[in-house]
């Protein structure tokens, strides 16, 4: 899928809301757990309940790696399930030496038939690079993260007065353009959201940490978005896991719902 | 596997070679490609000739993803294979948030029974931890790797004047001891090999890139070893690529061979 493609999508829903699949076994209502395979009937019918909602799923490969064989099939089963008009995250946090690299984007972009696949920067260019070379595809670098660790060296001071995710965030937009290049950033705070905006401005951003997490939608929205929106903001914990009940579908999708009513106001306001 | 038994293998082998089994399904010899498994099947051959020689098997994860369900079937029979007086790392270059990265862990450390896994520090101390909760499970954390892209990041000098793979090698042994956590370092020079060492002078140290990658496996073991020899070197091209006849096999002992010998006159030489 390409910008413009993603950015209609956006505007069709009125909608940046990326559904993250961290599809836990144990958590997971107790009616599906003997079903032949529960994670993917789990998964479809969150797909089912959030589609009108959501532009974007984003399946967290661990989650499913962890079961082995089994997990694979139900990851796989889930992305073909998801429907072509959304935008498909492989959340893999890949990265590797080039031709290992190389298997991973074939991995996801062929086999797997994802858009775009979440890879760590630590090993420079050339463990980015042939993630880029699928048309159509990205690659969304991590850059600053939400979680706690994050800041152990991402927001490590340069000698040139930078933080290294600053760094992360220039660098690498000498190896892709912002057709096939997004970031992964974790801020949901105005300054860094400024500041981030200022080193790339038309870059899209993948938002964590907004639901669950605690960020606030509306600084995210008032500060990151861009004339093409340049936003998705993923929740996962908060839709997939808001009831575990046998009506979870029916939460799930209030619970899109009401992000998407949100988001749809600061498309309005923001755009 | 404890420190202490993987040093009394070495000792016992005289020999810290870690064979890497990067099998790729277009460079193995040709009447494997029919075999019913051609990945395990040549794994298979390679393992058998190469163990008295090798202390260590490092599969490259992304070689058996890439062929998706069939690839991780391959992986785990290999796995499944490799005696157990050898030590498995399973080359993952993972790294997550916390719940994600401990998905990881169960996934290699209890369902695949791998002894480690590399994983890449960029998102700090909370996603490196849940590895590092099993008992004789060992993490091998990137600092410098060898790849042209590695100094994009790991080499920037930091305000304190110390660059940033000396700062993972630094901060990192505030999270686990050196009986579960080695470093990933791509260095073959004497200099680099002596400051990694001011650093971290008890840890085993992961060395790629000697034999087809280049690096002189004297300078290694004359300034990287410690102690306890505190090394594994790896080399992968060199022994499973050297031959692509029916005779790869005996090749491949050959080569391992050849390593051991010269492994086993710098242990007298340096332990």
């Amino acid at each position: 899928m390409n910008k413009a493609d993603l950015f209609s999508q956006i505007k069709a829903k009125s909608s940046y809301l990326c559904v993250g699949l961290d599809t836990d076994i144990h958590r997971i209502p107790e009616h599906l757990k003997n079903s032949e395979d529960p994670l993917f009937e789990f998964n479809k019918q969150i797909i089912d309940a959030t589609i009108d909602y959501a532009v974007a799923y984003k399946p967290n490969i661990a989650f499913y790696e962890a079961h082995g064989l089994k997990g694979w099939e139900s990851l796989m089963k889930t992305i073909d399930y998801i429907p072509k008009e959304a935008f498909v995250i492989a959340d893999a946090k890949r990265g590797d030496i080039g031709n290992t690299s190389k298997m991973y984007a074939r991995a996801f972009f062929e086999e797997m038939n994802c858009d775009a696949i979440t890879v760590a920067p630590y090993m420079g260019e050339d463990s980015v690079k042939p993630f880029l070379e699928f048309k159509n595809k990205w690659v969304i670098l991590l850059a600053l993260t939400s979680n706690a660790g994050g800041k152990d060296f991402q927001n490590l001071k340069l000698e040139t007065g930078q933080e290294l995710y600053e760094n992360v965030l220039a660098k690498s937009q000498e190896w892709g353009t912002e057709e096939e290049l997004m970031f992964v950033v974790g801020a949901t705070k105005a300054e860094a959201l400024t500041n981030i905006r200022s080193i790339a401005p038309n870059h899209f951003l993948l938002v964590p940490g907004v639901g669950a997490q605690g960020g606030s939608l509306e600084e995210v929205s008032k500060y990151g978005m861009n004339s093409q929106c340049g936003l998705l903001v993923n929740s996962s914990r908060g839709i997939i896991y808001a009831d575990d009940s046998e009506n979870f579908g029916q939460t799930a999708e209030r619970k899109a719902a009401e992000l998407q009513q949100e988001m749809s106001k600061y498309l309005e306001k923001y755009l």
